[in-house]
């Protein structure tokens, strides 16, 4: 069993959702404190949108499907944030900001929006990449070298729920082995 | 090989620190945002305390030992935080808050400072504890539950370094297998 | 989704067996061969001790249960097992032999059975504990210890099963995280 | 740390080795018995093939390379196995065994074999390839799935040492997290 936490057990979701787990290690590892500005795409059901508006000072988010921007307004409204901008539209064509201390990806064929990515960061900012497939992995770390990202590194987190009681400390038997793979680089 | 994200790269560290890896474990679970008041007990080299001030409102920190308090001030400089405050103090007597959204625990015998913990935190407050040994998770687990707190669930963190390159993905051979387990709660 | 290797999936099986992960492993570490005689209990489903009498020279398996005994006896016909030696008994209170190569238990309060194993054991044979808990694992391993048994260590086995597609190599999402801890050791 | 089993820590080794938890998983995934014929390419320093030929009626063990046939000598005779017959020759062009139950393949591009390895094996014989990455994984696999084996599967075998103690039982802090992994299938 996952165990949300519980700022997440009352959000919305859609068919998939990038997991608290994810969220943290995307938090953790990029840096993104309350000066940050950060992009997303796509939105999804918002997960990591919200989380992330909860932190920086200002989160754009894409998606090309209205219906997931709709499930997203309705998490940003429950949550209550203003700083969060959901945008229908399509972030391999254009990202509006250029000064971007994250850009989080999350598509089909996400390496192809990494140029748009490079534009949006500022010098020094994180671009990662949430891949459930090795070979979504290597398209868009090679893209990443090729394009001249920095400090170019991957990660699996997994994360084990333990059961505790007065006798019987163990794992528990079953549980979420594999979301994604985060490639995570730095504009240079 | 762990890779540190760069942000911690350049902190100070004495003989031990919460890696990257359970401090976003701790920020996603815990759901820590730009309003919350967080108290981190003891200090260390105080990487948590700094990741938690670059996102919440203000963190206390808490430490006996004085070199410790020393080093988290360098790291508290160097990244420019005016709202982290160091206490060189004993938690287990007092905790001067009582507003907390956050008490995050790392100290031997952490489970006698939940007491204080709970006077500390405000309702709906989560307590977190970091535990090498499945003893003191059990022990720490079951004072949470003698003191009436609720939502009680424990986690390990596994973050496993992928190599990448342009023919060989696999993930890296050797790693970092444990850190800590984080037993988390929530005052009802 | 825990794959069962082919040998397995026509076996009859109680409420709980020993997986084959485990079984892998068991040999592996004791270094059963052609020679070995092996000491199992309790039998349960049967499946350990088949699969070391498919390898070994003779195996003794003991259970206090005769509805168990039955359903091993239904496996070790299905296999044509003719050195596999079925006893409906107590092995905290008497194991027949004095000259194993093995000594596998796994049984509520295994630790029990110990001073027998060691009494049923050649020189230099192996002893494994199967234990779920963390608790038994250390009684186990401090029994083991004062029983002056050598070279004891504990390990737990994770078998992922892999996604493997035309496009799209990754982990499995789900699975089996955890059967139980193995704790080995020799008799000096 | 990863532990060896005893019978391992005498053998002599080349440059690398199949681990003894991953020779205990083709033991048990393909059920090699004592009347099980065994096919091994490459040799390597003869750790899989010993392991077998300890379990199996005859190994036929298979290296390219001469030097890594003479490891593999010297740690035959140290077992005292008469049933292992180490060939210093090319498996991709000839295995001269037809009534194999198991051909296991570690080799640069080992999916080339695997049409001999079909003809060396009996019907329902089991195939077993050892790949470190995961774009031999899906090579091997779907060169299995062209040549009509069935039942083709993936598994990846971690082994976990705990630190076991009066006070303080827990994981080791690090440890091998990969070697390879193993993918198996069955002739029709």
């Amino acid at each position: 069993m996952y165990i949300y936490p519980r700022i997440y057990r009352k959000l919305k979701r859609g068919p998939q959702v990038i997991l608290p787990k994810d969220i943290g290690m995307i938090i953790a590892y990029s840096g993104v404190d309350k000066n940050s500005v950060c992009i997303d795409a796509g939105t999804g059901s918002g997960w990591l949108a919200v989380s992330l508006a909860r932190i920086a000072k200002h989160v754009y988010s894409y998606d090309l499907r209205p219906e997931f921007t709709a499930i997203a307004e309705k998490n940003r409204e429950m949550l209550g944030l203003d700083n969060l901008t959901l945008i229908t539209g399509d972030a391999f064509k254009k990202m509006g900001q250029s000064d971007a201390d994250l850009v989080a990806l999350d598509m089909p064929s996400s390496e192809k929006a990494l140029k748009n990515a490079k534009k949006a960061l500022k010098q020094g900012g994180t671009v990662v990449g949430y891949l459930p497939h090795t070979e979504q992995v290597k398209k868009f770390a090679l893209k990443l070298e090729s394009l001249g990202f920095m400090d170019i590194y991957t990660i699996e987190t997994i994360v084990r729920d333990m059961l505790v009681r007065r006798e019987g400390v163990r794992p528990s038997t079953k549980g979420i082995w594999h979301t994604a793979y985060l490639v995570f680089a730095h504009k240079p």
